[in-house]
């Protein structure tokens, strides 16, 4: 299968080496994208079978991340958690440890934005170039190449990332210095987490007292209670199609990743002695709706 | 001052007659655009300030509310509250004592839509047409007839409901039988009080983190935490004009209003035995924000 860019006269010669770590539901995808750009890539997972797949779509394997990271331009990770970012770039056997000099070192996972920042100042210090780039768009946009990317790094870095970046993605946001990435990612959450609660809320009001909930949803998407929830994500089973409610719950942003994300929410404000009132409520709602 | 409709042709001997009851901030503003569609107005309100300044745009003024009752196609009420609607429909001084038969009466303050449900009950016993109509779009919708209005009816009245309210807004919504439309605004009101408060939470971390509040509320404007209160009404001082946040909190929507609409998401959950965290947690809110 071939993502929706067609190669674009890239020539073997010119063709940029890509270590790409992490080839789950998105990174998998992301992948591919990037194949289809004309990128070289060498991928590094610790699932066999996904590295065999990535094989048959042209993909060099790697058996461990140090022989992914060696003489790549560019080192991409899409991994689940900060741990995992941290263990794949720290060490001996690690990415700072052994990308060449100037490399851009970019991470697509979704992080604490204080362990991404202090990450890019090491990776800095050693002649890296450093970008936290979290995705907003789902496996749907991560298989169809429009993916959000909001990115944090140098502002002279932000060219050559950017065109990388165009490879799996639509818009491409500058967000500011190293780690703005991640904390526009999750503010972007935390309000979606609270929003989602906001909109099952109405709408549940509503049809116990009485309103058919498409004719409620239709007014209020065009109303001041109008929010993406609402009108791309609708919570009540029936209103739209191709949403994870009209699907028995199927596919889409599932309540183990929003806690996830509000974890790291919760914890960064608490770096800065905030006091979400609903964010932290949020996290209590998603825990009850997993049990 | 003319509202934005010109006289269209309306013949004198064709005037439909109105009795407007209450001329607030957004019913003055609505009574302008009816008189500038053509209808003729009898006004009451218990402010004899607000009557004068009605009489020297054209409008009849009444002593009381039997006396803009009578004889008239139409009552229109914008009212602040359920008692002072029941009042001035009720008895033997109010609206369905003297209204003519067939008369359209309809009520877009925001209020119960239970209260408002039992009111077009015994309003249709009496062959009246009954309509609760609140709307959206705030004192700037009102003054330039942009507003949006929501309206229960039974289906059958709706078309001559419908060409009255075109006078003043410019989408008007038929959400169901009596009591909907009611039902859809303190729907719309409950989200829109989450939300504000998500986009508050949202950009005050976001801050706190380091990223300009502005690029922030752009990224997320196009990503899955987009709603109004962030792209239309944004909180934070500074980023958009226009907006209270950016006036010194003068203008729109208030507290105060906010907790009363709240007030009757409330009682009306609690009419259906629903349990409403986040609309409870947000009346708190607005509670310790009026402090």
């Amino acid at each position: 299968m071939i993502g929706r860019f067609a190669m674009r006269g890239f020539s073997t010669a010119g063709k940029k080496k890509v270590g790409f770590f992490g080839l789950g539901n998105m990174g998998f995808s992301m992948m591919r994208n990037c194949i289809s750009h004309g990128y070289e890539i060498t991928a590094f997972d610790v699932n066999e079978d996904v590295l065999k797949k990535a094989e048959e779509l042209g993909a060099k394997i790697a058996p461990d991340v140090k022989a992914a990271a060696i003489d790549k331009d560019i080192c991409f990770t899409m991994l689940p958690n900060t741990d995992i970012v941290q263990e794949t770039r720290y060490g001996s056997k690690g990415i700072f440890e052994h990308a060449k000099e100037n490399a851009l070192i970019i991470d697509s996972s979704t992080i604490s934005p204080f362990a991404s920042r202090k990450m890019a100042e090491e990776g800095e210090k050693l002649g890296l170039r450093i970008a936290d780039a979290p995705v907003s768009g789902g496996v749907g946009g991560a298989a169809n190449g429009t993916l959000t990317f909001m990115v944090g790094c140098k502002k002279d870095h932000f060219k050559d990332i950017e065109e990388f970046l165009k490879s799996m993605g639509q818009s491409i946001f500058h967000c500011g210095s190293p780690g703005t990435g991640q904390t526009s990612k999750i503010c972007n959450n935390l309000m979606l987490a609270i929003q989602m609660i906001a909109v099952s809320e109405g709408l549940v009001l509503g049809e116990k007292l009485g309103i058919d909930p498409k004719i409620l949803s239709k007014i209020i998407g065009t109303s001041t209670g109008s929010c993406w929830s609402l009108n791309s994500y609708n919570p009540r089973p029936g209103i739209m199609e191709n949403v994870p409610s009209s699907n028995n719950y199927e596919g889409g942003f599932g309540v183990s990743l929003m806690k996830k994300d509000l974890s790291i929410v919760l914890d960064s404000a608490a770096e800065v002695n905030l006091d979400l009132k609903f964010g932290a409520k949020a996290i209590e709602y998603f825990h009850e709706l997993e049990r």
